[in-house]
């Protein structure tokens, strides 16, 4: 039940990254790009540091110019052996000299550079410092769609770990609910995700009764009771590729009331889904899905936009918004997660992580959308 | 064994902290301090959002205004709840708004803050960008000592995080070590911090015969066998304060040049340790330990600082390094670990975390620092 093994990224396809991303950052008139330990790191080497502290590590990508990798001379062995390492040259320094210095070197000095998003500001901060000349834009701003186009062994780890959420769903519905606490049922999730291959579990919300009325609301001491809603919404990384899912359960029979809310959330999900077609904005899907909200009343309780991208991370770009004009375009990746949240009462929330295609959108999450009656 | 319960901090606590930082600013020249999710936060307010994202959430500290955080509309209600919450004003912003607008209402628009290190370089980017005549430092540039001297409540917690690592040690002496692998020992090391009340265990460093010449090679496939040397390095959290300890150890009799290498780092610990003083610069730790290794013909072995601080988390300033002119303070609490590492042969650290008091150091570690021979 673990899905395939993790597609093999080679240090070829590392550098088919790097190149592409070097190439892009040229193409929107930056001297080149800056990316900092965490998920723009590990898709472009495959290199994770230990933990992320105070010690500068940075990959200098410049089109035509080889990459390098600036290292804490402590964790260039590391750095070495990352499965990317073979086109790096890294370029290591130790503690007491200048990290910035070292990294400036390799720099344009009145260059503009694209920087992770995730960045520490003190790093930012000591290369303005140092190259007062420079000029730096996060790479979300630069090149908001760097990560965002998945390729074919990409997508199918995505399609893995969103079978294994799915997995995670169908043995979550047969658990007891009632008389159990919220954080209970949040650890049942948490053992499922990591049972059906999940290395981590990044979050596992179980928001119950009036809990569901908060979309942040992790998993409280609250008992669950007969005639709760819950929103159930978890997910996590499964070798590598991110999964994102919400269901919306009900402990026995709905009232009419809960049974419409639900009703219209599903029918907002499914035109959230419909909306999705390459070349049209982002924003349409949110547009999509909020219409149908609005028409049935309840469009100022749906207080979040209805989606984000997901990879290598559980959330990234892009994002479906008002004012997102970006096109959508084939393996992009993003979830379609409308609710309606009523404050002091309860909340429901339907979300599936959809893949673009040539022709619409591909769930890769299945698991129903009716409204499932839990014990 | 899992000590006393945690020192019950209160929204007095929080209160006094952020007045105290907020004046330590004013007194730096800084209009105010930024602060991001993360150790400052967490130290400031109690707050700690379920997973720090793109969506900013930021403490805006100046003296003689009140505190107030900036946060996600949807974050609101965990922020509400944070212990630290109520001296603090919530101004929430919502998806699709300009988060940078609404935190630059707050600033001074010529003014020079403090942000944390590790905020993210999109938020000072944007911060930037929204108030060009605004200017930014690293909280460790600005105000290194902030969190770097710890109250009685807070020695408590690091003292009892430290017994707990020594409980570990004491436990993971006992184990067989020859013919199991480095990553079995680690997991043990794990269990051990967590059985004695570590809720986060951040480093199980197991680095055994030629490993231990890598400072920051974690855990290997490596077998270990007789006749190695093993450097044991592991902390984390417990009661959210930080434990971080090493010891060396050897599986059966160790040669000559093993024991007089160990003997070496064991002196170079002993006169770091006795360098500990109050007013005395930082540095002086870090040239103690070190003249022992040079003077004994290891100088260039020894390729690492001798120390950083150590609070709500395991890796701070204030740091035992070459240059560092910051005098000790008592309350201020560090490891002192010195080591030399031989390419390709082996390793030896010997770590204690020290507090300083009003006459000198006091270990928070206190297993041998005898070389232990385990089977």
């Amino acid at each position: 039940m673990t899905g395939s093994p993790p597609a093999p990224f080679t240090a070829d396809d590392y550098r088919a990254r790097m190149e592409r991303a070097a190439r892009a950052a040229a193409e929107a008139g930056l001297a080149g790009l800056l990316v900092a330990p965490g998920p723009d790191l590990v898709w472009l080497t495959g290199y994770a540091p230990t933990a992320p502290t105070e010690r500068l590590t940075m990959l200098v990508l410049a089109a035509g110019r080889d990459p390098v990798l600036v290292v804490p001379t402590l964790e260039a062995p590391d750095a070495e052996q990352a499965v990317g390492a073979p086109p790096l040259t890294l370029r290591d320094w130790t503690d007491g000299t200048d990290s910035y210095a070292v990294t400036a070197a390799l720099l344009d000095k009145d260059g503009r550079y694209g920087i992770s998003d995730n960045a520490w500001a003190m790093h930012v901060l000591g290369l303005q410092r140092t190259l007062p000349g420079s000029a730096y834009a996060s790479l979300t701003d630069a090149l908001p769609m760097l990560r965002a186009v998945k390729d074919a062994a990409e997508l199918e780890l995505l399609a893995a770990a969103g079978a294994a959420a799915d997995a995670t769903f169908e043995e979550i519905r047969t658990v007891p609910f009632a008389g159990r606490r919220e954080s209970d049922v949040g650890r049942d999730l948490a053992d499922l995700l990591r049972r059906f291959g999940h290395a981590q579990v990044d979050f596992t919300i179980v928001a119950s009764g009036p809990n569901g009325a908060n979309p942040h609301h992790e998993v409280g001491d609250r008992v669950i009771r007969p005639g709760d809603m819950v929103v159930l919404d978890f997910g996590g990384l499964k070798d590598g590729y991110g999964s994102d899912t919400s269901r919306t359960v009900h402990v026995g029979e709905p009232t009419r009331e809960e049974q419409k809310v639900h009703d219209t959330v599903r029918a907002a999900q499914e035109e959230g889904f419909r909306a999705v077609r390459p070349g049209v904005a982002c924003q349409e899907v949110d547009r999509a899905a909020r219409a149908v909200i609005t028409d049935a009343g309840y469009g100022e309780y749906f207080i979040h936009r209805t989606g984000h991208g997901i990879g290598v991370t559980t959330h990234e770009p892009p994002y479906m918004i008002e004012g997102e004009e970006q096109p959508m375009v084939p393996g992009m990746c993003f979830s379609v997660e409308p609710g309606i949240y009523l404050p002091g009462r309860f909340g429901v929330r339907i979300e599936d992580i959809v893949t673009v295609t040539g022709e619409g959108g591909r769930r890769l999450n299945n698991t129903t959308r009716d409204m499932v009656i839990v014990d």
